[in-house]
């Protein structure tokens, strides 16, 4: 088979260019007689990878030196008890929005490590929409706010950055970082696991405002305190050197399709035709509050749900594949990340209307 | 240049035909249209992989059904805290051997979490032998007794298991585990980071006996709860997939090769060779206990240390890599780990003998 158009949640598809590049350096990194995840993290070699990974997303994102940039191993999940374990310092509690089930996770977490305050949440809803933020419930001392701004099982996306007044505004950016500008300034911290629209799995990069570090529990685990990790250059340990070269790999391949501004302007455009598609054809449907419509998650439903298993079956005939819904939700679901092309969508929607015309 | 000998400690060299089949295997997986880094890991494929893999290192280690098998994340440095979190228990207190460098931040993260007795320590000689277990003064109520069996920094090796009685008994595998034959039933708990035998760094294998599950600590981090990995087969969240993949190919290779005994004796042959050479030849000496010499880590220094950067030139001249000593011990070392072919090793002494021929 030949390359597939790859619509799964994470891990996810890459720049094609990316791999060329991994595949032909696997053996010998320029001219070193090693693979990149042979060498010291120590040497000259790896050094310079991960300082020009740690540039270049610096560039991209536009990260001023007021914040750390680390490169941590693990991902979200680990990150929803770190950060209460960096940041709660001596203040109990935090605020948090809950979203859907990423926000609930993340709420649950930290729940075990300080008092939570869920200052709103449209579970009401079923997560169709985002809390009007005139409406919530935030305090003065909390230690911190934390969102969720693109819940990726949902399907539902934040247009706007919450305001959190003087209180740090924590975001877990796994699905949509560097998806599309951001200002980066209104935040204390962003995380972000690889393995949407950064690398491979099992790498998360923390965006860290510097004033907040050195306030950990006294009790937290060595390898996730913030202030030991900035310290180190994220080297404290041997980090995931091959999940970084990767992960650097993808950057300049942003860099190369002109940054966030044009990759955002591409995934807004891949987002609207889908939904258009899906909201002018009969057969298919979205539950989303349209203002909130996740550009890079685009959850939809069959009217017929007996046709579910004939419309994964034909999509996969396409190489159209990992289409189907998350286990939690049912239904199906498009991820369109940074590396999926504007064609993949464009095939997509092709094979949902003849789809539709044949059995719908 | 073409594929140097990489002496490196790790992250350490790979066998040529596992970076030869994931370079083939890069953009596409057996016709799947996509790289083990795309795939869910939920996917039939993936989850296929995984499973072959952890099967793999259960026949290679003589794993039995009474042990859990994790692929965790991140590395030793981060099972220092987590072990203490999940084995402590009610017990409060646990002992320790102190043989060198890595046996000292186990400690010290260890000591963050309870009462840490250190049974023996070898500082006092510079760790340049193992303390004789007839003076350990270990206690029957610690939760474990933890030791390191290879010293990866200092080139110290036990030659036995230590005898533990009803304690479990924890080690860190880091630097020697499948390099020869180890009777697994003695362990209560076995890790090692993935970045010397098993495969690229950020990922570590963690084989616990299940009867030891189920006490962590109230407060521990989700991620790093032992019991909460087992119930999902290391995917609890997102595992780090590809490294899993590599890990397997590894596996696979070693299962090639005859597995751990034929590793093992081939092993011993490359360590035998290079101390004979060092001990026979004046430039060159190696100060451990001759029975407790590392057959992964071989340290040796120069009898001149103005000879240190003329010798290490000439070695990256002939394409002998990374035989620089840890930063912290100075001179030279060369792990030869199992994916170092005898003829790097054959490599090394000729050109030490030459070295020493011309400058000595």
């Amino acid at each position: 088979m030949s390359r597939a158009y790859n619509f799964c949640a994470g891990p996810a598809t890459l720049p094609e260019q990316v791999l060329l590049q991994a595949r032909d350096e696997m053996l010998d990194w320029r001219g070193t007689g090693m693979s990149v995840m042979e060498m010291s993290h120590r040497s000259d070699e790896f050094v310079e990878i991960a300082e020009t990974a740690e540039q270049d997303v610096r560039d991209l994102a536009g990260i001023s030196d007021d914040y750390a940039v680390l490169f941590m191993q693990g991902g979200a999940s680990s990150q929803f008890a770190t950060v209460p374990l960096n940041l709660l310092g001596n203040s109990a509690s935090a605020d948090y929005v809950n979203t859907g089930i990423w926000s609930e996770k993340a709420i649950a977490e930290a729940r075990r490590y300080g008092d939570v305050n869920v200052v709103a949440s449209s579970a009401g809803c079923g997560f169709t929409t985002v809390p009007d933020q005139t409406g919530w419930k935030t305090r003065a001392d909390a230690a911190y706010l934390h969102y969720t701004p693109n819940e990726t099982i949902g399907g539902l996306e934040f247009d706007f950055v919450p305001d959190s007044g003087k209180v740090p505004l924590v975001a877990d950016m796994s699905s949509s970082m560097l998806s599309c500008p951001v200002d980066v300034s209104k935040f204390g911290l962003i995380y972000a696991g690889a393995q949407k629209n950064i690398g491979p799995s099992g790498l998360v990069v923390v965006i860290v405002r510097k004033d907040l570090l050195g306030k950990a529990h006294v009790k937290i685990p060595t390898m996730m305190n913030y202030q030991v990790m900035a310290d180190n250059a994220s080297m404290f340990n041997t980090p995931a050197t091959y999940s970084w070269y990767l992960t650097g790999l993808v950057f300049k391949w942003l860099k190369d399709q002109g940054g966030v501004s044009a990759i955002g302007e591409l995934n807004a455009r891949k987002a609207k035709k889908l939904y258009h598609f899906i909201d002018t054809n009969p057969l298919y449907s979205n539950p989303i509050d349209p203002r909130f419509r996740s550009r890079m998650n685009v959850p939809f439903i069959l009217a017929d749900e007996a046709l579910n298993s004939a419309f994964l079956k034909g999509a996969d005939e396409r190489q159209l594949l990992n289409l189907k819904g998350h286990r939690s939700v049912g239904g199906m679901r498009a991820s369109i990340y940074n590396a999926m092309p504007e064609a993949g969508v464009d095939a997509l929607i092709f094979y949902m209307a003849e789809f539709a015309k044949e059995r719908g």
